[in-house]
Formats: structure tokens, sequence, C-alpha cells
């Protein structure tokens, strides 16, 4: 199994689950995959958070080394990738989502974050299964 | 609301989390509070991770800023301190339940977490009440 240390620090599995996850611009890479149709550096590039090169590059190789996403050629552009959600990835849904809920009942929110919070709190479960249909789609449309 | 940066990166939830929560340490501060009855400095130090001081002294001040976990003058000694989730901590078990959830399915692991795995399994919303419960013990005894 893919693990981003060779040296685990520990056996628990929440070490090991922070060592590959465990920072401040990993997730987000992730939740541009999901939540918003990014599968390509210069898309993940432009999120507001304003992510660097050099971390965006490292968190992309560290994220297909530990399998949870994969990447191919462009085929509109051979010299491009596209980077999409393994399977392993997407049973990351769930904790992406009880990671809002936490954040809307206890952190500042502006208002474009309400659409997010209402989905879930509507149907969590059909949310996240219209998340993962969404993804099944465009695996359809670009990876033939 | 507390949050751990002055000027947020973004207005989206996940990276406010992530401003708080996102990096090695933070979390498995949490998981001592929740799973393994820790409430001292020491027996955060103890663990099998092996946190450096520092980087412990600057997780519990930004935990306890955050509002997650909140501290106390030790009863048998003022010069120590007990630490304790807060309400707002406790909201974390969820995300932690999750994370732990994806670690069994996709990580590998060692005999150690196999209790975790199996009562969460069997039913993890008991489980979390259980987390909860003693939680509220260990308060009624320490906190009255």
């Amino acid at each position: 199994m893919a693990n981003s240390e060779a040296t685990p620090r520990s056996p628990c599995v929440f070490s090991n689950v922070l060592d590959i996850l465990g920072d401040r611009w990993t997730l987000l890479i992730v939740r541009d995959l999901f939540f918003f149709g990014k599968h390509e550096y210069k898309e993940f590039l432009s999120s507001p958070e304003a992510i660097a090169t050099n971390i965006l590059a490292s968190r992309l190789q560290k994220l297909v080394c530990a399998g949870i996403i994969d990447e191919m050629p462009h085929p509109q552009n051979k010299s491009r990738k596209l980077y999409f959600l393994t399977e392993r990835g997407k049973d990351l849904l769930p904790m992406l989502v009880e990671m809002a809920k936490w954040g809307e009942k206890h952190l500042t929110q502006t208002e474009v974050m309400r659409p997010l919070f209402e989905v879930i709190r509507r149907d969590a479960a059909a949310f996240q299964r219209k998340v993962l249909r969404d993804l099944k789609n465009w695996e359809k449309a670009n990876l033939a």
C-alpha cells in the first residue's frame, strides 16, 4: 500500500493518514477535484488560496504516490496533464463532508459557502452521490 | 469566532479548517484527548510519534486559541495544566471516525488498530456516544 513516509511515525491510523494529508494544501487540491471540476495544474494554481507552484507540484506528486489521484496526458496537448481522483481518493469524500459540517458550525464563514452547507444539510448522502456521479461523468468523457 | 489566521487564505470552509488543523501533529493531540484519556503535556509528549516539545507547546496554544481545547491548572499541582476538549473540539469526532475508516480501508495497518476499527465497523454511532460519555465522566471528576 502506498504511504508517503518510508518509516511511519507510529502504527496509528490517524498518524498515517496525517502523514499523507496533514498539511494546509493537500486537501485543497482534493477539494478542487471533488467540488470544482478542476483537473489541471493551472486550474489548481488559480484557486483563491494562491498555492505556490513548487508546493502544488510537490503535493500533486505526493497524492499520485499515495494513490489518491492519478494523472494522464491531456488529450489535446500531450505536454499538459489531467489529474483525477482514484477510487481511494473518492473515498475521502465523507471526511470532507464532516470537515464542512464542522466548519459551518464553528467557523466564521462568508456567504459563498452557504450553497454547499445547505445541500449537505438537506441530504448529505444524496450530495455525496451527486458528487461521485459528476466525477463518473467526467471520467466517461475524458478517460475513455 | 476563533480562527488561527488573522487573514484567511480564502472564504472556503476547507481552507479555514485546514488553517487550524492542517498539519501532521494537531489532530494527534486531539486523538490523544479523545481516545487515550490524555490530558497533560507530558502525556502528549509520550505518544509514540515523539512530538517535539516546541511543536507540542505551539499546537496546544493553537488549539486553545481556536477554542478546540481548554486548559486549567492541575488540581494536585498548580504548575501543571490539564487540557480538555471543548464542545467545539468534541464536534471533531465524526471527522476522526471518517479518517479512521478511510485509513482502515486504504493504508497498511498493524494489529494495534484492529480493536478501534472493529468497534467503529460494528456501530460507529455507538462508538462516538461512548467516547463522548467517557469524556463527560472525566469532566465530572476533574472540572467540578
